[in-house]
């Protein structure tokens, strides 16, 4: 996303200096302030001192404002999977992008904690939330799989990844000493190793 | 649930010997001949030999009757969890109860097989899907906490639990070898443990 997108408005073309991210943070003021059902499209086009037909072109509804960075989340973290070295093993692979989208997130934590003030008062948007997860995590087990992984050890692999990630972000949102994601990332991924390595060795399968 | 139920009409007390269970089998039947989007609450309870009336004394809508057992197996799951001795560990009390819930769940496999096609079928209702496993990863980290686990255990155990629910059921779901549910739950499992425990150790966490 760059600072500055060219919009076209009535076939004539006209600046509209960063709309996107004008839109977005008018949203999430009026989400924070009169709550998400209560606000309306109108509302935040005017808030951004923008037409109601700029953020149409930007976002399909008022619910997509607050989900828009989640598909570029999910790219992140595929990426960052998909960057990891290549002897790695699949669970390390995803500690390399659990501590990049760690680090990324820390970066702009007030938009984020102010989104998941948002999504949280919300039956609907975090239904909304479920379903990124469950495609993120598809998402991290193609990418496995592009790295050689077989099934199942890819979905799991990328279950894992996703709990982690889930967990620590409740951690850190909730945090009162203001520690980083990343250290939140760490931990819980340390816990998951640990819980999972405590257990009996595995009975024989039936049949 | 038991066998019969009594349910009231009008004042009057009437028997329908199973008018659930009647719902619930028609429901099925008809969501897999036609989709679930073009049936109706009255073709379901004709089809049950029932009135609308009694579908709505039993279900909420047409969505909640095939929702309506994932209560059941929560509470089912939960019992299990609380019921695994006390000296084990985290994983192993969650591993006792995938071993009853797999066994539970495979009697009931040719039920347990259509739902899933239905829903597979289905963007809204997988949507509810994911909530009722997000609810129930919930409740296995408050049953683990009951057991004296704390958190980030408690939940990420819980986490690592549903994931390893999930990947087994869609081994299961998509097996041509007709394999029971609980292999897949043990395999499952036991890849989780292989694959958290083929990383490095975790790196210092920052801060």
């Amino acid at each position: 996303m760059s600072a500055t997108v060219i919009t076209y408005d009535s076939g004539m073309v006209r600046w509209e200096p960063n709309a996107r991210g004008r839109l977005e943070q008018a949203a999430f003021e009026l989400y924070v302030e009169r709550g998400f059902e209560q606000t309306t499209v109108a509302e935040i086009a005017l808030r951004a001192g923008l037409t109601e037909r700029t953020f149409f072109r930007h976002f399909a509804d008022k619910r997509e404002v607050l989900f828009a960075a989640a598909a570029g989340l999910e790219e992140f973290f595929v990426t960052a999977l998909a960057g990891a070295p290549e002897t790695a093993t699949p669970i390390d692979a995803v500690a390399v992008a659990l501590d990049a989208v760690g680090a990324l997130m820390q970066e702009h934590s007030g938009t984020i904690r102010q989104r998941a003030a948002i999504i949280a008062a919300n039956a609907e948007l975090q239904e909304r939330e479920l379903i990124k997860l469950a495609s993120l995590s598809s998402a991290l087990a193609e990418a496995l799989r592009r790295r050689g992984v077989t099934d199942p050890a890819a979905s799991l692999t990328a279950e894992a990844g996703v709990a982690v990630f889930r967990i620590a972000f409740g951690r850190w949102i909730s945090d009162a000493d203001q520690r980083d994601l990343q250290y939140f990332m760490r931990e819980s991924l340390a816990e998951l190793k640990a819980v999972t390595a405590a257990g009996a060795a595995a009975p024989a399968a039936p049949r």
